[in-house]
């Protein structure tokens, strides 16, 4: 079968035939039909993750993962209600089963955990081994293309804004902020307005063709950041809204520039969650944290509930999709395309 | 009345006396019977408040405030239920009653929020007025002494310790780290052990003085870390413990290097609230914040409702007092040990 | 000035003339510019409320209150922002500031509590005394006619439904049920969509002409339930939607046979929550609340946080009304209709 | 091997010998050192479920399991880390794996959930099949008869207790009541401490010398209810505590005249959550759960996830155990005890 693997870190992917991987006896083989392209995947290529995990090569990359169920294990239990033929994607983050994480389903957070796309397998193949616990069926008539960055580019921004709703931040008289407007930016615009229960959203980005694509999936206002001062952008935002800070924010980025823009701007009270890892450094003043009473979430990527949500959402036909369809060929340009924020929406290769 | 006032900032307090001052028809006045003496009094002197709020002068120090109700004003409703002769603690925190933090009872981060101690009223003074709604009745056996740091030393961690329960992070099979071993972290292992629900305790501290009040006051281990690097002490915390980090962190410091220990040793989905003002800076690496799914909670000082629990656990004789007792006259040389770091426990002042 | 007023328990109201009331120096004196008629107040003239509270007559009726300041007390604070001739709308449930609800703002369920409407002074007048702090200034361009019921049946459902998003009950995959499309019902099924986060929603009531309500204000589907069993409506519910069951139910009646329609249908771990007074009695089977973990609760109209936030909606157009305008010497009249069940959406009294 | 199994619902088990079981793959066998007996057994036997599930019979009763691992299938994970010898408790509630509820690990309400003593297999047997995911690894030093209740009457109120703590309704200046000091209530009285941060605890019990354990197991007061009128018992609460209502109710019976009086009791935004199963209807007033905003809770058994945290407080030796040790001859009688309401503590059975 074809495959994309890196071979050596800071080299570009190889795309090479390897023999079709076997499964454990609770797997199901899936047959990618779609793989969506992630920022993460140039990070793992350029190290970005070694000094926390140092994960040898060769390694297939692509973890937003959709096609066909094409094999079923011996033991995978009738209640998993999977068949051969079953259109599925493939939840991240496979757990051990039994630590404390895993009991309440969250086992992306597993100290055992595994990732398809960080490992051997992973979704720029034509087949990979999934638990079947991981595996979510999904309604024929979805489009894989659109199915496929929902596994992380649309189910990650979706988690952040519920630990942002859940911890209360979000209501009428509340004013969010969605910070980057890139893969993850495009469905957290959406799910701010879904979730958001009537708050005011506001789009924060350096790309006007970004802030574009905010402003189609209904954000209620979009601001232009490029060479603006923290003080300029409060002035901006408070003649938009009526006020001048942020109640919620999403940080779709993590850019340690983007962290202190969205500190300087969270209110009294304020929820900040940050779901994106461009940079890898919070540097801000600890007094206002403390003495406005602001609450820092990291939080990431989903579980199998939060993917199971975002797929009822798409079956309602809820979330709208700009995506680059590309082919497997075209993983390498595209991963330059990705490291130089040259992608509008969410590249998607196929086959 | 005799009053010690900041009239400079960087020098010492003036001991002097001033006219005793007239009320607002919704005030009562106050007569301070115990003043505790608190480091942010010190950080005051420095100027560490001013980029954030430049307090004109003369500020009436002191803000552990208690005392005997003196006079109250015309318009003080009557389901206040106040008389003459009854004793307060002055809970901090005046706001202005409208906003929407005031409206579910966080007067204490109000924007337009006043706070004794910090303006021309305070508790290093014989009288000061005091909003109705702020004093709260307490019983009159208990020990003035002891009341006074209540409001603030034995305020601030009560209210940290339940955001992490409230946030789900301790219980049986739990461990919660108390980070500083002073003035508030002699009252947070106390509450730690009556909020965790059977977590395990942990002290952490680098003078070993402090150490001992934490283990006298109950905690299940004490872990000095003077010049120890957080690897090693995560090696103390997985022998002493059985695991090697931590699932809940209130920090009573809020030094730069506790900030940083206290995120390294911090578990996966681990809480970790801030209560002290020692820096002004927190500097760490976002992945594992994210990865690891953290939460860093800012907390602030404490509300009536916090107070009222704290005076409810006063009264039924669950929290004991490390007290320095000293006198008005003693102020300027205990600001000076405070500074220094070379008070155990808390000072309190009386007349 | 004209007042309604209640004087025998069982009789109509009296149209009659009365002096302007005074006011207390920390109310303000609001001139009435429409008044919502509620289904409590034929249970209060029916004395429905005797053995819980029995207020003493004459009672001027009428608790859904909107208007001008016409005046404004001596100590009523300048933080609160109050002008004469500021459009208010009047927050129900005036509690005493001192006990442990009323610290966290929820004043309506204070046990010294006051009600307008329920007592010498109410919406059926001219004018009436509030306590400045229960007005709330609203936007001059919002209309008062639809500025009243969002006090009471704009409001009580409104709080209804954020105890069941608070629980967890509503999101992408689960089904909502409203029952009873009256006054509140027609609210209901508005919020429901605003706050459910994705919920699919479904109006149950009896009469057809209501369900049309519902279904115009955007609910995903509506069940007509007369004559029907528990068994067959939860048939038609699972042809509708795809399942038998409801995972959140806001009831807007509190009929007895509606609470065990709701319960009948509810699902494991579903949250029920009542805000309708229509009878008073809960008789349903123990062991299922257990074994499937669901949770009942009561909510009770709203506090000035839900107001202001039901008013924040207001102001972004997105709360649609049905109104029946009447005059004030219509009140009596109307009062049987709302008996008999037979008004569509809300009557509201004007001068 | 020797099984005490239900041939005939209304009739006395039959102690005979049947074959051992074989397992599935995922299973391991567990040799069963120890058995607790629950009041629900008797209720089995009666027939009180039947209406919500009919068991067919043979039924090997006893849910209550503890005992030595004996065998283990071929596909149990080694993340599982089980060994043949290993001690285990048995957590009860066997979930499908792929339900909503089994997803965030409360496979206790999974709508196919299976539970051992209620089938083919039970713990009055010598040996049973258990899915590996339902054994927990225990502490070799602790007592198989003290392990054996831990499973459901020491976990089942520590669930319900958790429910109250989350919810907010416990604290400081919270008073909680415990009802009914049977198998159940012994344990909630220590958990009510344990979890209450400091809340007042009362235990309300018919028989004296049930209340008696209570305040051996630390409650601050006692009220034997028998004879008396809920206004007599608030008084009695009144004097005892400082408040003649309760905050908070564990209700370990169920009883319709206990649900009632524990509502009667009830404080404004109080929380009720019931446990106990011994009648099988609720029929109290619907304004008050209103106008006071009371939430009533089911609580059913417990997930992995609590069965865990309670073996860590009895691993930390924090839980005190009144057992009946009686032998597997003994059953039958036992229930005859049990069903009259005349065994104190837990009756746990060996071979």
């Amino acid at each position: 079968m074809k495959a994309a693997r890196l071979h050596e870190y800071g080299k570009p992917l190889v795309l090479e035939d390897v023999p079709v991987p076997d499964i454990q006896p609770d797997d199901v083989l899936v047959q990618v039909k779609a793989g969506g392209m992630c920022r993460s995947d140039v990070q793992l290529m350029d190290g970005y993750f070694r000094k926390y995990a140092d994960i040898p090569t060769p390694i297939t990359m692509g973890h937003e993962i959709t096609g066909i169920v094409h094999k079923i294990g011996g033991v995978v239990p009738k209640a998993a209600g999977l068949r051969e033929g079953d259109h599925v994607v493939v939840a991240p983050g496979w757990g051990d089963g039994t630590c404390r994480h895993c009991l309440v389903g969250n086992t992306h957070i597993c100290p055992n955990v595994r990732w398809p796309g960080f490992g051997p397998y992973g979704g720029f193949s034509e087949f990979l081994p999934v638990p079947a616990r991981y595996v979510i069926k999904v309604d024929k008539r979805l489009d894989f293309e659109e199915l496929a960055p929902l596994t992380d580019a649309g189910l990650t921004p979706y988690r952040g804004i519920k630990k942002l709703r859940d911890a209360g931040a979000l209501g009428p008289n509340r004013v969010m902020g969605v910070f980057g407007i890139g893969g993850l930016g495009a469905y957290a615009v959406q799910y701010a307005k879904l979730l958001g229960g009537g708050a005011t959203v506001v789009a924060f980005a350096r790309n006007l063709d970004k802030l574009a694509v905010a402003k189609e999936y209904g954000v209620d206002h979009a601001i232009a950041i490029k060479g603006k001062s923290a003080a300029d952008i409060a002035k901006e935002l408070g003649k938009a809204t009526g006020q001048s800070d942020l109640d919620a924010v999403i940080d779709c980025t993590g850019a340690p520039e983007m962290v202190q823009l969205a500190f300087a701007l969270l209110s009294i009270s304020g929820h900040y969650a940050d779901v994106g890892l461009v940079g890898d450094r919070i540097d801000i003043p600890l007094f206002p944290r403390v003495s406005r009473e602001q609450t820092l979430h990291g939080s990431y990527w989903g579980n199998n509930t939060d993917l199971t949500e975002v797929m009822a959402l798409a079956a309602q036909g809820k979330i709208r999709h700009t995506i680059k369809p590309i082919k497997f060929e075209q993983l390498n340009e595209n991963l330059e395309l990705l490291r130089a924020g040259e992608i509008v929406g969410r590249a998607v290769m196929t086959f």
